[in-house]
Parts: C-alpha cells; sequence; structure tokens
C-alpha cells in the first residue's frame, strides 16, 4: 500500500476506515488481495443497487466492447444512447405516466445537479432555491451550496450565493409541518426570501441521516410549489433506482416533480452515468449551453439498458426490495428495543435504511466492529451517527439476515462492552452455497 | 432518430451537425448506423488521444471486466488503482522530476477544476483567481466563473464570483507582454484586484480558438506568480496527455506548475477519469472533504495503465506527434497561402492546431463541407472561427493526408464558392487499405 | 409644484401620501405653505422623537454656527465631538455600566449597519450573519442583503450573499420559540447554515410592522449567540433614543449586545448622524478602513449633545415615553375592541405602537382619512397592513389625544364606511393654545 | 483629548495626522483651541469647495433655522428642496443643456453610488459594472465592490461580485489606449467579461492619486459605452461642483454621462448631501424602491441654493478656478524641476491638483513637515505617495502663495534633508490681513 501513502492525496476518505487492497468482487461480496471476502453494505454509496459486477449487464457490456461500439461520444447520436432512451421511455417513463425530456449530463450526481439548477434558474429568471437542512447534493459549487454538511461547505473557498435552507421535515420538531413555514415565507413579501426558482429535496435524505420524509410531507411540499409558481426539483440520486421500493423514490407520494436528477445506480454497472430528467416546456436550453466531455459514456447507456429491461420490464424486482426492506426494518427495531436504551431509533423507506445511534462514536464502533466481522458498511448524518444499511438490493436472504446477524453483535458488543469472540471469516463457507444472483 | 427528437434535450449540440446515429468506432474512423465510414478530427474533442477503442487498452479492460475486477471503488485502495498510481509516477512524474500528489475527483473535467480552485483557495486563505480571456474550464459553477464563453456563463443562472479575468498573451496587441500587466495589478495596493489564490491557465486554450502561449509568456507568467506569491494551475485537461507532443503541454516550457488538472485522454479509451495533480505540501485536504461517486472508476484506472505503458515508456510517441505536426502545421500554412487572401492564419502547437478563418460562417461552410466529404471536424473559438484539427494522435500518415486534402477542398469551396464534385465515401477503399495502428 | 414633476426622481414616496410642500415645523406640527397645520405622527420615520426644530437644540445650534464652529470635520478631532462623546460617555454609558467604543459612520443608519457588519464579519473571520424575517436594516447592499423587504431587495441588482434568515419571534405561531431553531441550527454542523459572526436584530421591528419580541425572547437571543461564540447586534436606529421608553431599547431586557448601530433621532434635530457603538475588543479598525466624508458631521455632535444633556440627565423624560405610551396602547386596544371584529391587534412597546389592520387596504384608508382630518401617519408592514403613530415622544398630551381621536375616527370611517363631516384643521384653533414644549 | 483615546474607535485617520482638537474655522483657516491657525489644504476631502463656513451660507442658514424652516424631511415637498431644485435647474442644468432627473439619495457619496448602480442593473437588467483600477467609490459594500483600494476592500468580510475592473487611462503605459481593450472585451463573447449595465468612471481619480484622465480618453470612453448600449455614470462626487474649472468636470469633454453621482461640496457649507442625476428614461425607480432617513437633509438644500446663485450665476468662479489652478501647475512644476530628481510628477485638472512624489515616504514626510509649518495637506494614491493640493476654490492669493511656499519648504526638506528653521505660526499676522472672501 506504499504508493497510495506516498502519492494519493489525502482527501481519500472510505481508504481510512477500510484499509485493505481490494481487487475482486461479485453482487453483495468484496474480496481483498489476500482473498478475504466481505459483505458490502456500503455498496458504492447507493452505486450498487443490483451488485458488483452484475453478471446481466457483464455480458452486455463485453459484447459492446467486443464490437468497437462507440465507447466516448460526446452529444452524438449512438445506437447504444437509442436503445436506452427506448427503453427508458417504454418501461420507466411511459408506465408511470410521467413525460420527460432527458439530458445527459457530465457522468456525476453533482453534474446533474449543477445543470437542473440552471434550467430551473434559467426557466423562472430567479436565482434563489430552496433545499434543506443536512441536505447532499454535490461538492461542486452550485450543488455545494444547496448542501448542508459544514465539513464539505467549509472547502467551498468562495462564497456561496443564490441558496435558501428551509428546514426539512421533523426538524422542527415533532406535528409543526415546516412546508407550512415555507409556505409562509414565500406568501410574505417581506420575509427575506427571494421567490425561489425551484425547491431541491431527497425524498429520503442519505447523507444527512436517512431522514425519509413523509408521504404527507412531499405532497404538500409540491402543493407550496404550485402555490407559489415555483419548480419542484427531486434529487433522486441515492434514493432512486429501485432503493425505496420504486423505481423513483417520489412515486408513493403520488407527486410529479418537474426536475429529476439521477445517477449512481442509474447505470446498473457503477459505470458513471447521470441524467436530469425534465417536463418538456422547462427545456430551453441552448444548443451545448450545458456541456461536459463524458456526457456520452455509452458503455453506460449500455448497462443501463440492461438494468431496466432485466429489473424493471415488471414489478416483481420492486416487490422483492419492500419486502427485504420489511425485513431490514423488522430487524432494526429489534435492535433498537434490545440495545437502544430509549435512544436509538430506525429510520428509512425500502431498503434505503438506517440505524441512529445519536452518539457518532457508538456508531463509529459499531461499524469497526462489523468491519472486524466481514461486513463494510458506514455511517452518514451530521455527527456520523447513523449506521447505513444500504446493499445491494439483489442481496441473497441468506447474506441479508447474515449481515444484519453481524450489525447486531456489533451493536450488543459497542453497547455493552462485552467482548465477543470473533473467527474472522467466519461466514465464508456458507456464504460460498449462496448463489450470487438476489432478487434476480 | 425519432426517440432523440422526442425524449432527448435542446442541449444537444454535436448531434446536430452531424446528424448520423453512430454505432462503431476504430482508430480514427467512425462508422453510422448505415455503414458510412467518417474520419474523426473532433475525438471527443481531445479525449481520444490514442483513438477509439484502441486495441491495446480493449484487452486490458476485456480482462479486467471478465475476471469481476472492482469496477466502482469510490475511494477504495483496488489493484488498479494503486498499479496506475505506480505507473503513473514511474513513467510520467519520475523523469520528469515530478513530485506531486494525486487527487481522483468525479471524472469529468469541471470536477478537477473545482477541485483545485478549492485547494488552491483554501491553501493560501484567499478567493480571487485569476483566469484568462476565452479561456474554458467547465460548466460547473466555479469553473464556468473561471470560464470566459458567454454561451456558457450566461446559463449560470446566479452571481459568479472570485475570479479576475486578465488578457491571454496576445490579446492586447503584438508586443505587449500581459503578463507586465497582471504583474502591474499585483503589485498594486489599489488596482481593485484582490491578492489572488492562484493563476489558472491553458497552455494552449482549445475552446478560446487553438491559442497557444509562447514558451517565454508562460516563463514570464510562472515568474509573476513566485513574486506575488500565488499558486500557479495548468488545465492541462486537454492540452495534456500527448496533444501538444509531451506528456504534459507545460514541458517545453519548463515550468512547473503548483497544480495540474487532467482529464479527457487521461484514460485512453475515452472512459471518465480525471486527476488533480498537486505539490505534495498543497494537499491540505481532510478525509473526504471533496468527494465524488465515481471518483473510483477503476475501469479508466486499467486502460490509463495500459495506455501509460504503450505510448509513454520511451519518447517514440512524442516524436512521432511532433513530426506529424509539423505536417499539419506545413498543409495549414499551405492552405492559408492559397486561400487566406491576407487574413487567415494558422493557430496552436503540436498536433492542436487550428486554421483561423476570422469569420465564424466562413469556418462553418468548411466542416459542413468537409463532413460531406466524410470528415468530422468542429470550430472553437468565441465566433466559432477557428477550424480546429482535433485528430487522434495514432492517426496514419495516409489518413492524415486524406483528411488534410478534405480540409483543403473544403476551403477551396468555401471560399471560392465554387462547387466541387464529391463523392460520398469517395476515400473509403483506399482507407482500408490502411492499418489501423497509428504511431503504435 | 410643478419643479417636483419635472425632475425630481420617480423614487420618491412620502411625497406621494402627503401631496403639499411643507415649509416650517415646530414640535409635532407640520405646516404646508399654504399655513395649514398638521399633526406629525411619522416624525421623520423616527428621527424626530423630540420634535421638529426643539428649540433647545436650536439655541445651540445657532450658537455654534454663529461662532464658525467646525461644520464639516472628517474625522478631526473637534470641540463639538469631544462634548458629545464626554457626554454620551457620563450620561448614556456610565449610567447604564456600558462600556462601548464609538464609530463615527458616514451619517445615514444604512452605513452604520455596514460598518457593524464589517467589524463583525472581521473581528469572527466568518462571513455569514443571522437576520431576521420582516427586519429591515437599510438599502446600501451589504444592509439590504439583511433585509427582508422585497420591494427594496428587488432593486439591488446584484447577488446579496452572506446573510441568512431566522424567523423573528412568533413567525412560526404561539408558543414556539424561533431561538431554539436558532440554536438548533447552529448546533447542527450539516444544517446549511453556515456558523455566523453575528446576529443582526431590532427589538421592534419599525418598518416589518411595529413587532416587538418580548424581553424572554432576547435573553434567549443572547443565550443562543454566546452559547455559540456568535456576536450580538442590536440595530437600534429606529427604536433607540428613547422611543421605547429607555434610551437604548434593549435596557429593559437586560441583555448587553456587543454591538449597536444608532443614528435617526441620535442628533435630536433630524440632522444627519449615525455611530456605532462596539465592544472596546471588537474595535479591530486598521485607520481610515471604514470611511465616509460625512462621519463628522459637527452641526450634530452639537444638538445630539444637547438632546443628552436636556432630556437623558435624569429619567423624567424616559417615565413620561411609558406613560405616553400606556395611554396610546390604550386607545389603540379600545379602537381594536370597537372596530376590529376579532381581526385588528395592537402592537408595539413604548411610543413604538402601532394598529395592525390585517389587511392593507383597510390600513390606508385609515392613514388617507387621518391626512384629510390634518393627522400625517403611515403603515408599515409587509402589506402596508399596520398603521404606526410614531409621534415626537415630546408631544402635549392635549396633542397627543386629539391627534388619536383621529386616528379613532379615521378607522371608524375607514370600518363601517360611513361618512364622517370633516371640518378641516378643526383642531387648529385648540391647538395653538396648547405649549411647544412637550415632556419637556 | 482623553476622551478620543478613551471611546473613540481606532478607525480614525486624519485625528493622527493632525492630531489638534480643532474647534473653529473660516474660509481656508482652521483653528484648534490653543488658537493655532492653519491653512486647510485638505478642505474636508474635496468638501469644502468654498471653504469653511462661508458667510454667503452661513446667513442663508441662520435665517432658515432661526425660521423653523422644515430640517429634516424625508421626501416630502419643502419649499426649500423646491429652490434647490429650480436654482439647480435653471443654473446649472439648463444652460449645460443636460436634461437630468434628480434622486435625491443618503446623504453620502457612497449612498449616492449605491443608487447610481442599482438604477443602471435595474435598468439595463444586467449586473455587471466596469470600474476602474485605483478607482474610489465608498465603502459600502456595492460602491466598495467598485473601489479599488485594498485597504478598504480587505474589511469588506464578505464576497463582493458584480463589478470588474478595467485599467484607467495611462494604466498600461503611454501610448496605450485602454479604452480599446475596453471595447476589445464588450466586442468579444469569450472574454469572460460579461455584459455590463454600466461603466463608473472618476474623470479625476482623487484617492487614487489625482489621475486625471485625457478629454480624449473621455470621450472615446463615452464612444465605447454607446457602441456596446452601456450607460456611463461619471463619479464626480470629488471631481465636481467646479474643483476641475466647471461645475461638472466633464464638460471639457463635452460629454454627456447617462448617470452622474454629486455629493461633497454640493451643499457648499459641508452639510451631508448627495444626489444621483440620471437621463428622464432611466428614472425606473417605484416609489421607495431606494430610500434613505436622511435624504432630505433641507438645511443642506438652503446652503446649496445660496452656493449656486452665488458662484454659478456667471463664469467669473469658475474662471478663477482655472486660473488658480495654473498657479498650482506652475508651482508644481517648478518644485518637479528642482527636486524632483526625474521622478516626481505634477497631477490633475484645474484646482484638482497633486504632486506625485513616488515614495509615500516621502509624500509623508513632506505633509508632515508642512504640517509643522500650519498647513493641513494629505496624500492619495495606492502607496499615499501623491501629495494633494486640495484647498477651497474660494482661498486667496497669497494664502495660495503661502501654502505653496510652505510645500515647498516641505519638498525641499524631506529630499535635501536640511534642517529649515521653522516659526510656528509665523505666517500668522500676514494672513489676518487677507480678506477672507476668497473669488466670492
Amino acid at each position: 500500500m506504499k504508493i497510495f501513502d506516498e502519492i494519493e492525496s489525502e482527501v481519500m476518505s472510505y481508504a481510512r476506515a477500510f484499509p485493505r487492497v481490494f481487487n475482486k468482487a461479485q453482487g453483495e461480496y468484496l474480496y481483498d488481495e489476500e482473498g478475504n471476502q466481505y459483505l458490502d453494505f456500503l455498496a458504492g454509496a447507493g452505486t450498487l443497487n443490483y451488485g458488483h459486477n452484475n453478471p446481466v449487464f457483464k455480458e452486455a457490456l463485453l459484447d459492446y466492447i467486443q464490437q468497437d461500439g462507440i465507447t466516448h461520444g460526446l452529444d452524438l447520436h449512438t445506437k447504444a444512447k437509442r436503445e436506452f432512451l427506448e427503453v427508458f421511455s417504454e418501461k420507466i417513463l411511459q408506465p408511470r405516466n410521467l413525460s420527460y425530456v432527458v439530458q445527459f449530463t457530465g457522468p456525476t450526481g453533482t453534474n446533474a445537479v449543477e445543470a437542473a439548477l440552471k434550467i430551473a434558474r434559467k426557466y423562472k429568471g430567479r436565482e434563489n432555491i430552496i433545499s434543506f437542512t443536512n441536505g447532499f447534493h454535490g461538492c461542486s459549487l452550485a450543488a455545494l451550496a444547496a448542501t448542508g454538511n459544514s465539513h464539505h461547505r467549509g472547502a467551498s473557498g468562495v462564497s456561496m450565493s443564490g441558496v435558501t435552507r428551509m428546514p426539512y421535515e421533523g426538524y422542527l420538531g415533532d406535528g409543526i409541518d415546516t412546508t407550512a413555514y415555507l409556505d409562509k415565507v414565500l406568501s410574505d413579501s417581506s420575509s427575506g426570501i427571494d421567490h425561489p426558482a425551484a425547491v431541491l429535496v431527497e425524498t429520503v435524505q442519505g447523507e444527512g441521516g436517512i431522514n425519509a420524509a413523509s408521504i404527507e410531507w412531499l405532497r404538500n411540499l409540491q402543493d407550496v410549489c404550485t402555490k407559489h409558481d415555483v419548480l419542484l426539483i427531486v434529487d433522486d440520486i441515492q434514493a432512486g433506482c429501485g432503493r425505496t421500493g420504486s423505481y423513483f423514490s417520489f412515486e408513493e407520494a403520488g407527486i410529479v416533480p418537474d426536475i429529476v436528477t439521477m445517477s449512481k445506480s442509474l447505470s446498473g454497472y457503477g459505470l458513471p452515468f447521470a441524467v436530469v430528467l425534465m417536463k418538456p416546456d422547462l427545456d430551453q436550453w441552448k444548443p451545448g449551453e450545458h456541456n461536459g466531455t463524458f456526457r456520452g459514456n455509452n458503455l453506460a447507456f449500455v448497462t443501463a439498458t440492461a438494468a431496466i429491461n432485466h429489473y424493471w420490464s415488471d414489478d416483481t424486482f420492486a416487490r422483492d426490495v419492500l419486502r427485504k426492506g420489511e425485513y431490514i426494518e423488522q430487524r432494526l427495531e429489534r435492535i433498537v428495543d434490545k440495545y437502544g436504551d430509549g435512544n436509538m431509533t430506525t429510520r428509512g423507506r425500502g431498503m434505503f435504511r438506517g440505524l441512529n445511534c445519536v452518539s457518532g462514536d457508538l456508531a463509529d464502533k459499531i461499524t469497526s466492529e462489523a468491519f472486524r466481522n466481514g461486513l463494510v458498511i458506514e455511517t452518514s448524518g451530521a455527527d456520523d451517527h447513523v449506521v447505513k444499511t444500504l446493499c445491494p438490493l439483489t442481496i441473497t436472504d441468506a447474506n441479508l439476515t447474515r449481515a444484519l446477524d453481524i450489525i447486531e453483535a456489533a451493536v450488543s458488543k459497542a453497547v455493552k462492552g462485552e467482548g465477543v469472540p470473533v473467527e474472522r471469516n467466519f461466514f465464508a463457507t456458507e456464504f460460498e452455497e449462496q448463489t450470487l444472483a438476489g432478487a434476480a
């Protein structure tokens, strides 16, 4: 690992918590160079909803490369892009009665957010954007301005203007609907909150600590936006692509955002890819007005097409995600009951779940102990106090059970301080009997 | 192409100039669905220095995918990243006596620029950045603030602060060294130019119209930076990776920037990849302070490693680029002499060349005519008045010759207005006799 | 009035509501050119706490001018400035155990706010300032950024950054302490509210609609500031100089702001004057770092000195203000009871009172009718829905009674729509019997 | 002076250079408490063009106060304001064929600049403003953004956006017309200089070091503005009101700015006063959109009216200013010749003159020595390297001669380092024989 110490920047983060050199991955498994096997509950921070190197997409990807399909296409029309657009239209948009235009941006979530904010501001001719406490939208400047985390904000080096922060659901305590506060400041010509172009929201705040907005709050939010002629942008980069149990995280609420940003699991295979979906009348872009060299990452189009075809042609996958999500919820609730001492709570929706440990120290002890037992798992939240169970949606039931056993044991040890005899890789042989297919 | 009209955003740009559906590519060739063959002088806007689907990298890529190597790794240590760092250190940095730390950013150029500006501002504790007239650095907000193009700037939707524009070399006319002006404003406590953290510069401005700074100007610029304790950032996203005839575009000037941004041809295969190189003491990042989901695009590490090993183990490739660059220059000079009518000029360095047609209309006629003859070629500059000859560096001599013949014919037709009988794909059979290997 | 139509800017405001040419004033009386007399309940928008052309100050002013005292002194030491500082120290600061340093800024309230924000940001090395919904702090850019009114904000023409808006007391409804929300966002590292340098607050929001913060809320606010190492700035430009019944409006709460801005009635005579008071350790200014040509308006020093000597040598004046304030409150409550129909409310503290008519139309009818009866009176609030009773503190009891009679009659007419026989200047003879001295 | 040390802020500036307590002034004389007499070549930093306490205005002022004329009038119509508007229209605007609308802003120069920038941005719907190297426009935020001085800029505490700096005449060396550079960046869609709403310029930069633009440069500047549909704002706060030998400083150039800001000597008596003049179609203000409590400082209207009537009813005064200006220039040239050693130069126009000592240390020695000999005089420029001869325009010839004698002696001593026997107040008796009337 010498070379990493020598010339990789100190900005590295996960590599500190999981100091191994990984060289192979399949489904929910990660392997390091020494042959150790891990269960992956980090899953590319929500990018690997379909597991690592999903064999269905892998085949499509290898075929495409073999045939010298276009790899890098700028925004040229390509066959791979057409197939993606067709299947995205037919299997995602049409069944949901959504008529979005698709913008291919630079293939990172933050770039999609930058483009979404631009088009919203341009369309409405207003500068202000409403974003929420504990929201996370990326680290390039316009997205960072909408991001709550002071760790990231502190590095901006320059003023971040054009964003007003409002309290997310629950932030002012139970029983207070924070959309009513938003409605009030937008109704009050002397509130000091400039009429915004758009509200930017995550239906579940991942980095913010797995805060899941209620259906009612999301509907109220859309109503407030409509009332005040403000666009609603759902940042579905982490919550989308099935994580909450439906393709888009906002489906359950029955709302229709004006703009949606997508990335992370969109390509299915972990390849860089991002799009902005917008209602057709919003598409006021001039040619090339927002661009990016890698906006035509055709390998990602190929795997994204395979992902949609395979997992979203019917509702089997979605129902399976909800089923597993309920199981995770039950297990986390049991942990809260047994070890929570009245403080811990569970959070989230679908397979976007977390265990709120209140204390960042405690959460760190839990994830550290879990890692010693072969589980790669991380925290989020302002104080890194929420243990995130962000496994591939395709995980086998047996591995899901095993991982939650490891988490429970880790909580037990962290809370009670009792040593538990740990056999490294104790689950290895058992896992090998499992198929890798997951929900597929 | 119906689906593109129906649901792809109006932001598409190149697809308008080249309205075909492409489905295959190899080296300097592009193919559309109808089997038509094109020579590619756009080359992914500088991303395909080694040609499309370079067979050397392709093999490495297929092997890696076959073996279920890590595809998406966040910033975890992986074998593929280690190999990239080792070969980058050994074959790029060490032979050039450069001791940079490598930061993996979100895999787009604009993200690398955002990170570079952040670390410069953080390190110096100053907000201001000097960038130059006609410079292009990306479309996310901090990078866009440093970009000159009003077409892109106009879409920001929010104030872009923290950047002061200075005239690039030649902007104030011949004989005026614009670095002296920079020196003056930095020396004058009442100039209104706040003491900057850094100067951000392209050694050759690609989007700005193939403006190549002289060796002397670059040296003076570094001297002014040193004198005023200001960091020098070279944005080598388009000019780097061999385009000018050396790996880094600043080598010829003998300067050593404090920070270098790289992307585009870095992966070699057109895969999204970007890094920031910085002198070790600048690496003041806190863990995860600037992040991005796709900063560990391991497939790109694999092809980048292959690219360096294959093309940069000795100076054969670099010398070949210089040789071809001189040929391009000669051909362009001849065109200027024959058709320029005292107005046209040539521009650039290495294989980063352009034909300044002064008029955007004329340049458009030339590229349109060239496309009718099978050459994909674009313009750049404030008025799209410069025809860019941005072919793969690996192009065969025969194809290079042929492409320049097409350009010359197009110029002739555009200038003289005379129709020339054109046989679509007239060069097809001849080209097929060529090998695809290029300089390799 | 032709010249006003011809060459005075459309920006004029009060002149539209009171379309007369005024040429004389004394105490609470205004006179127009035609000899009509008016009672002044606008009082220079809070600038004429001691009435127009107060005879005590007038004498001092005439003497000083006669003797060729320094009129314009930049920041040179002058005898007039020394005397002001001495009396301000002896009679205002020392009796209240306040040890502030005095900065003389350009002689407008907005300039004092600009200076206060600068020194707070400089001292703390932070950019963010917390200001409140419905707050008003001025129209120059930094002050405007902290101002809530969209009418004024909309004219900025440029981004206003560096300020975060929080809800003022009562904004989230009864029973919700908005300082707890402030505490929460400052405690939450992921709230998106950058650690502020200071909180900027009016104890009574004048332009915002005569919203008077409670003693408890002000104390909580100071506690939150202390807890988070944030400066507390009280903008006492309108509420200070006795308006609420004490010299500083924050005395009743027993809090000690780090910085206080003063202007409006500070000179006593309506002369331009403004200061920033700051705790000594905050005084980190470099010489001349914030300046202004008229910061040494010595005529204002002379009248300000006379004002303090005359009205603030003991508590007689303050007690009289409280007494009259209670009378105003009683009269307004009676109006609310009789005509409010369950909607109207009273607002304010001391002689800083208002009648909340909920409807701007209704408030406008009331003030228009009052003006027809010889009372100059204005509205404030987001919808101009609050009738402000901002008379000179020195008003005679008889005139105060009469003015409130006029207001009550105007409310009656506006609410009931019944015409009331009005004799223009009906109170003139009666008033003439009154002395002009007021509380003095 | 104890009280100043104890409670006046460290921001004081001139009081440090001239550590006396002044208590009386007349014409060009200042007196301290100990009866010492000084000649005033600071003149309120350009505010006392007509001298201290000019007896003509004094009488008008005393009368007005005696009669209880309106002192503080907000923006109400008053007789005093009408008279000012009438005389300003009749004697200033009409004879010069200028048809400006007059906006009364808060009575400080910086407030007038804030208003001018607002209306320009609002009218053009653009944010960017061009200002110049070494320009000074005030210390409130929007004006400060246009100000060059880093001493003042450094205190902003927040980003200053919306302004682009361009080189003033001569900044790029002789023979380079910097308006051509401005023309180029405005013609170049990729220059990075956003299309500005306005250019803000001083015809003579006072604080910047008495840099006087040539007639030709000013005309070229107006042409560039016209060509690019950009407003021209002349900040005539220091150079106006006769300082350069005409009422407006731009008259000699024959240009007609779209907007003019005025303050400083506008009231004549040193009273706070400021206006914005704008072409009628620019007057797009909504009522009260930009306001300020002291925008109706009627005492200033009275003295301003007297000043215009007395000094600007014919060209006698203007010609006298030019005559004295030429004398100053001759004396300064002689000093340069005798002591300049090839380095010193003279600068300026009319009675807006300075001696460029190149070295700030030398300039400081000169002004310190002059002060020891009874002359209050200051420096300006980026390095405080220019000695400003900013005396009242009404100074007697004898006192002007004497003052220049003192300056010459001070230069001699500073340059040659030789002690000169100085008799404190040596000129006192002689001065007393002079009349105080000046050009009047």
